[in-house]
């Protein structure tokens, strides 16, 4: 009967309903089968009560509604400007059909990395349209799956040339027309590698004492010149050449390859990616054939599967850095997939005669824009470029700067007495009226007379030859493909990634709408501040927020992933060690358990890695930790830990540790990754932390975007404050990245996450995500020995299954991780943090009849185990072996010692909803030794289409 | 090399790269294939040159992105209020999973009618749970699956009351305190029908002097009653009672069912649906299981599969129109199925506890504001009330309207001296205070004492039983519950769907971003016309162009359907002609190879109609309607003949027809069923029409939404201009639609194809569509006979294959239709308008590529035929009869004379992105013969899950 009750039930509690899985009754039976008397009792007997932070977090949650009501607000308070500032950012024009199947899918956008290849073809084919276009653009054969922005793919290619160069020389030449922010970030990075940074106009580069350099070609005031000479004097010395360079210009200007450049670098912001503020975007790299075992970051190859299809994988995996940690010279982990998906549709939508097109109309804009102003008596420089001109303005600057504003459009400030203007494919004969009108110029300019690009510099060879870029591109046929390619993967929209340390909860749509709305999408990161309110008020707050989370007192949003933010914490440590002299404080003891990046962040912050035992439960050592410390002495820099564990526990000696550092003068760094199991209970910066990163992406909702965006901003103690990165257009600011915030644009979604979900939401998720993890380890206790309990026999928002045991009857982790495919089933995470083990991390947003379907999974893959260790299947005739099964093996001839009804239905898999993969088991081995990292010759689209 | 010819590629060149599917490419060589030297050759060999216009359409086209600009400024003119109106249309919270997931998601968007129950399994469940959802609420066992809006949709229960009551009485009551829009469309509906509409308050009804009666539950006025009394003096005189509700007041009010109501009509807009300044929304109509054979519109079914296994299909479809044709009682075609999914989730969302509880915060709500006006000494009415009331205040009525809308409030306009006031699930304590405040209330309202609903009145039965509405709703589930649903349909997402009459044409995505701006979708139809100022100009310009197009001098956009186009132009024609005291005039002339819908509008206009021959060769017998025309004499009202003819053929005769009708004085009604073989071309209003109703959602770009919502605005010469429908909100206005530009929101769309194409490309497009249509004439005439070639052997916009030779050896027209399900193709249009053929229409959004693979799929089906027909395997044993293979064909075991490889990859079938069905045939006797339409018992969503 009518109870009148309406606010027993919140439509919009998003926190206890739409976010948080498993509902009251089901947490009620959870909590009876992992043997708790409630969800406070089960929390008390994981989190050490010694560390739990005394008052609970204190803001409200908004309902869906109140946070999109709040996000129009704040959005207002951005100003939308047409922006001609350039300097590596451009107004671009995402293609609805891109934004709409691409950008605001879940099926691309909850993706997971693509380390399981089975279930990642979709995403993997236009990672390698991503990379074929980079390769063709710059010519060079050689590229990856993008990196994180292009200041610091410059850096990348930094360190890339000192490890590969002949050359002995320890200093590296920075053009002095790069974009500033590039030269930033490649200062930062020198610093503690001892290389000594160069920066001068081209024509003084002296070859001779360099192991390298880099050039901007484009300039970043808009210069082009044929590098040709440069490049030569270069590999004359045995030294290597750079070039950061801008895919549409390449449209039109000869390639870096073809002056002989070893390495290209730059953004793909402008094939279609919003500036966002400062981002994310994809940036690219690519090198000679020689370079590419050298090459940082993902890069996508072709190999084949067991029935010898063609099939994409990650290729070259042994060189990331959980292989090979303190000698690795790169941390990049994390890429921009989503949005070098993004730019690769770009590209296919208009392919090379359109991309073409859009690079002319953009020049001659420009054309038009110098001629006019030339006419008008002005000091136009330089006289060939492709986009950007700069124009002498004298004491006029703030005037032009203001009349332009008043008109709509942002220039750029350039030295005391220039200004900037960089053309877009938005820049339309609008745009160019009003800004000449800013000038005084009333007569409608003449059309452009024709390029404004010697005849040696225009591109003389073809680029975007393959078929799938001339795709007849109908939006049809453009939108059919898109949904082709993200049918062949496995996101979160259709199953639990249960992936460990990865954190891979719910994307929720609400969190996902603002970061398509133009105010928020359309501003350039270096647009004036008052331009800016709305994202001001809204990165505050979430760093308000953030500190109350962590307990820490300031935050930088800078870092771009998690690898980034450990490495701009580290680097905090290090320039407050030498802000107070200790300049010799070069020691960062590691735990032997901690993630790969960790020790690849000290190294490339030039510490010493002392690495640290564990003790038989998993736990650091606190004897040998304290040992270490001691011998360390005045030279302990940081200690790197990782809390709870990345066993999966709440080690009860964390206090100690970070006491035992601090008594020896070093600086805590808590690598944020698990924070999944902290927030709400435990506030890092409150048991000791002086420093962590916080994997946005991971605990505050941003989607991984099938490898990328992240976010890895750091929150530091007070003390550090003033040694966090600074603002990246500043020479020796510290930055990592090229925009202030980082990628800001998704910051709005960890904020709405937090708006929604209120501080008693978030530590509700917390408790769940810890109960998620302890029912799953209950409930497969008795099949698969759990890893690393806590001393009161729970886990905390993870946990590990050892397999080890199977490998004797020749079962491998691989063999399971690839038959839960059958189920329907992201493998977790293999391997890590212990060899042949398989970490699983539900999160609080799968519900226990999801998590059931994967305990059924696992049980039934179990049984099968029992088969083959009785003798009653060889492992290399089970569905173990043979999995995953695809629709080609059941429409084969069928002459396995099992059923085509047990290979293709296992317990947990759907029946009429089941993911089918769309190749078998991929060959890894031959992946990495015939190294196709293009769009191979033939045509995988019109092939699929047979 | 380089070229400059930045202009010779427009990349946002949307009319001839994103929307026309073939390139030119592909268009050279699709003309040597049809034999024509050039375009303009066939369009002159296809479109007869006495009918051609003789100026191109005139405006230019604008990109994709200076659409959005445009749409951005027009958006801007739209004033966005807090609208308090009520009259059936209400502020909701659509949630962004949803919105997201549903309503911007092409898989949903562009898919057809599921006339195809094997590819449609999807939808047909999330409709199966709308149907269920009303039947719960409303108490009454049967449910369709959704009407146009709720004035329609009580239109249809009067004549089904009308046709089903035993009564034999001629007169229909209806309360006064329905919503004026409805008695206007009740009114309009009667007329013709000669049903007197006898209109006052619920205590005057005369039960005996009516067939039937209709209350609103609640009234408009919000006033509650228990209508068992008149319903049951109602059944004591043999006559039916139809109670006009709202779902969500049943969520805590007692049900029509419970009170004996024969039939139950409503809107499902307040459940998640934006307004959008009128629509589209879904309408619902229930009744007593006596009453199902009677009900119109489409009503989901269930039924089996060939495995016996549980299959959704459209039941009792025999009584479609097309069957019924000048028997049938309603015209209803089209329904609103995109919106009654959305409805469906909003409720699955919600749940029956979150309905009841947002149900009572509404009613609470309500309460909070009678009180605290009645505290202030206002007369508020009624005592009892779920969420209107009103206010009496005399001469101040004005400033009351302006002091609310100053404060950001609409409220309604009641009488002279009251104003309306209806609560919303969006009306939170800020709006109460801004309204209070407008009345000069300044204090704050104490919280609601209680429900203002007596005991007798509450609902006392429970609703939503069905685990549907008992999933965990966490938003991971509901994505993939979402996301599975939509994975098991089939639409223009993924292949193309050549049905012939249906023109499914691209709906492009820059279409549709418009439409969930709130600007756009949270306007209140009855909003003051100044604040929809943006409406006013896209409706305008959109009429401007709809004129320049068809060659008519003005438009309604009341009707929401073709079918209710037809009707509301054959009332104008009425109308005319009986302002000129032509009163006689009832016969209306219809081919016999007319739409089904034809002869049923001209029934409901109580028109009698007269069945003119066909020619052999398809064409209207001119002899025959010559003679017919002659005999009506000056009772002839109309013809309706559809151009170019339902059987695809540009008619010489047409301007004949049309001169003779007018001879006669009658009017001509063009069907724009095809007016996608005009657009540019041809102008209806040029060559002899009156009026035509325009398919939006076929030849302006609306997407079908799985079916609906639908627009079918009229156009007419300047003659029948003032007798148009008027104003829903007036007494015997003719208004056909709830509101006055029927479904506001989407005519957008149509605007914004007519903007992007520009008038150029809208011509292209047409001539593109012949060209399509002539291309698989010609591919496929060598393997079926193609019906009704024109005068010089060209089709127009589509061809008719026939299929019946081949019955002779037992393959039917269902066979080649299922066994294109195996291609991953929708079949084309079936036995219409000749039984035993197949209609297709490909449009120009296809490539020739795509029509290549429909080709290739065709022709492999023929290469079966002959294997049948040369009795190489029996038809019952061949592919042919056992399609569609599902997977579980394949993992079952496999005993038939083809093999696994042949029944499931047929040629045009993609391998690795192949479309699976989720059932087998699914058995039509069966599921009509037990109809159960809402969910069954079982579990569905546990039994997919397992």
């Amino acid at each position: 009967m009518t109870r009148w009750n309406p606010t027993d039930y919140q439509p919009d509690d998003f926190a206890n309903r739409r976010h948080i899985g498993p509902s009251p009754a089901e947490m009620a039976e959870m909590l009876r089968v992992v043997g708790a008397e409630s969800l406070d009792a089960l929390i008390d007997q994981t989190v050490p009560q010694a560390i739990r932070q005394d008052q609970p977090l204190g803001w409200p949650a908004l309902s869906e509604a109140e946070l999109l009501a709040r996000m129009q607000d704040v959005a207002k308070k951005n100003t939308v400007m047409t922006s001609l500032i350039g300097q590596g950012y451009h107004g671009t024009f995402t293609p609805p059909a891109i934004q709409r199947n691409i950008l605001e899918n879940p099926a691309w956008y909850t993706a997971y990395t693509p380390y399981q290849p089975e279930i990642a073809q979709g995403r993997l084919e236009a990672l390698l349209n991503f990379q074929t276009m980079v390769a063709d653009l710059t010519g060079l054969p050689i590229a990856n799956a993008s990196l994180l922005d292009e200041a610091t793919a410059a850096a990348e290619a930094m360190a890339m040339a000192r490890r590969q160069a002949k050359s002995k020389a320890d200093a590296f030449f920075v053009a002095h027309d790069l974009h500033p922010q590039t030269i930033a970030v490649i200062e930062t990075r020198a610093a503690p590698l001892g290389i000594r940074i160069i920066k001068g106009s081209i024509d003084d580069l002296n070859a001779a004492e360099v192991f390298g350099a880099i050039f901007q070609y484009p300039g970043t005031y808009g210069h082009i010149r044929d590098l040709t000479p440069e490049i030569e004097a270069l590999h004359d010395a045995k030294a290597l050449a750079i070039v950061a360079t801008d895919l549409l210009a390449l449209c039109l200007l000869k390639e870096p390859g073809a002056m002989g450049a070893d390495i290209a670098v730059g953004s793909a912001q402008r094939f279609g990616v919003p500036m966002g503020y400062g981002g994310p975007h994809a940036a690219f790299m690519s090198c000679r054939d020689e370079l590419k075992r050298a090459m940082p970051g993902r890069i996508v190859g072709v190999s084949v599967d067991t029935k010898g299809n063609q099939a994409y994988r990650l290729s070259l995996q042994t060189r990331e850095q959980h292989i090979r940690r303190e000698k690795a010279t790169s941390n990049v982990c994390t890429a921009q997939a989503l949005l070098a998906v993004m730019a690769s549709f770009y590209a296919v939508f208009h392919g090379p005669e359109g991309l073409r097109a859009i690079a002319q109309r953009v020049h001659l804009g420009a054309v038009t824009i110098a001629e006019a102003l030339r006419r008008a008596g002005a000091d136009v420089a330089p006289q060939a470029f492709f986009d950007t001109i700069t124009v002498k303005v004298g004491v006029g600057q703030a005037g032009i700067l203001a009349a332009a504003e008043q008109r709509g459009i942002n220039l750029r400030r350039v030295g005391r007495d220039r200004v900037g203007i960089s053309v877009d494919e938005t820049t339309d004969a609008g745009v160019i009226r009003r800004l000449l009108d800013a000038f005084g110029i009333e007569d409608a300019p003449a059309p452009a007379q024709g390029p404004a690009i010697s005849d040696d510099l225009l591109r003389g060879s073809d680029y975007l030859t393959h078929p799938v870029f001339h795709m007849n591109r109908a939006e049809s046929e453009m939108m059919r493909y898109m949904r082709r390619l993200s049918d062949r993967d496995l996101a979160l929209d259709r199953a639990m990634i249960p992936l460990g340390s990865c954190t891979m909860k719910l994307n929720a749509a609400a969190e996902m709408m603002p970061i398509t709305w133009p105010e928020f999408g359309a501003l350039h990161p270096f647009a004036p501040r008052h331009q800016a309110a709305g994202y001001a008020e809204a990165i505050a707050d979430l760093d308000a927020k953030l500190c109350e989370i962590t307990g820490y007192d300031a935050f930088s949003m800078q870092p771009n992933s998690g690898a980034q933010g450990e490495y701009a914490g580290l680097l905090t440590i290090q320039a407050y060690h030498r802000a107070r002299g200790d300049d010799q404080r070069d020691i960062c003891l590691i735990p032997m358990s901690a993630h790969g990046t960790n020790p690849a962040s000290a190294q490339m912050c030039g510490m010493k890695v002392v690495v640290v035992k564990s003790a038989p439960n998993g736990d650091i050592d606190l004897e040998d930790f304290a040992d270490k410390a001691a011998k360390a002495g005045n030279r302990l820099a940081a200690v790197m830990i990782t809390y709870p564990s990345t066993h999966g526990v709440f080690e009860d000696t964390v206090r100690d540790v970070c006491r035992i550092t601090h008594d020896h003068g070093g600086q805590v760094y808590i690598d944020g990754a698990n924070l999944n199991a902290l927030v709400g209970l435990v506030k890092p910066g409150e048991i000791g932390g002086d420093v962590s990163h916080l994997n946005l992406h991971k605990t505050f909702a941003i989607p991984h975007g099938g490898g990328g965006p992240g976010m890895g901003p750091i929150g530091v103690k007070a003390h550090l404050a003033p040694h966090l990165p600074g603002d990246p257009r500043d020479d020796d600011s510290g930055a990592v990245s090229a925009a202030p915030y980082g990628s800001a644009s998704i910051l709005l979604i960890s904020w709405a996450y937090c708006l929604m979900m209120g501080g008693a939401g978030l530590t509700q998720a917390t408790r769940v995500a810890i109960l998620n993890a302890n029912y799953i380890a209950s409930r497969l206790a008795g099949a698969y020995p759990i890893l690393f309990m806590g001393n009161r026999g729970r886990v905390a928002h993870e946990c590990i299954l050892d397999t080890r045991p199977f490998a004797d009857h020749g079962v491998t982790v691989d063999d399971i991780a690839k038959r839960l495919i059958d189920n329907g089933f992201h493998a977790p995470t293999m391997s890590w943090p212990v060899a042949g083990t398989l970490m699983v991390e539900p999160t609080e947003s799968e519900t226990k009849a999801e998590i059931d379907r994967f305990v059924a999974a696992m049980l039934a893959i179990r049984d099968e185990i029992t088969e083959v260790a009785e003798g009653r299947i060889a492992a290399e005739e089970s569905p173990l072996r043979r999995a995953p099964h695809t629709v080609e093996d059941l429409v084969a001839d069928w002459d396995r010692p099992y059923s085509r009804e047990q290979g293709c239905f296992p317990a947990g898999a759907f029946r009429v909803d089941k993911y089918w993969p769309p190749v078998g088991r991929v060959d890894n081995v031959f992946g990495d030794r015939n190294l196709i990292c293009t769009c191979p010759p033939l045509d995988s689209y019109a092939e699929a289409a047979e």
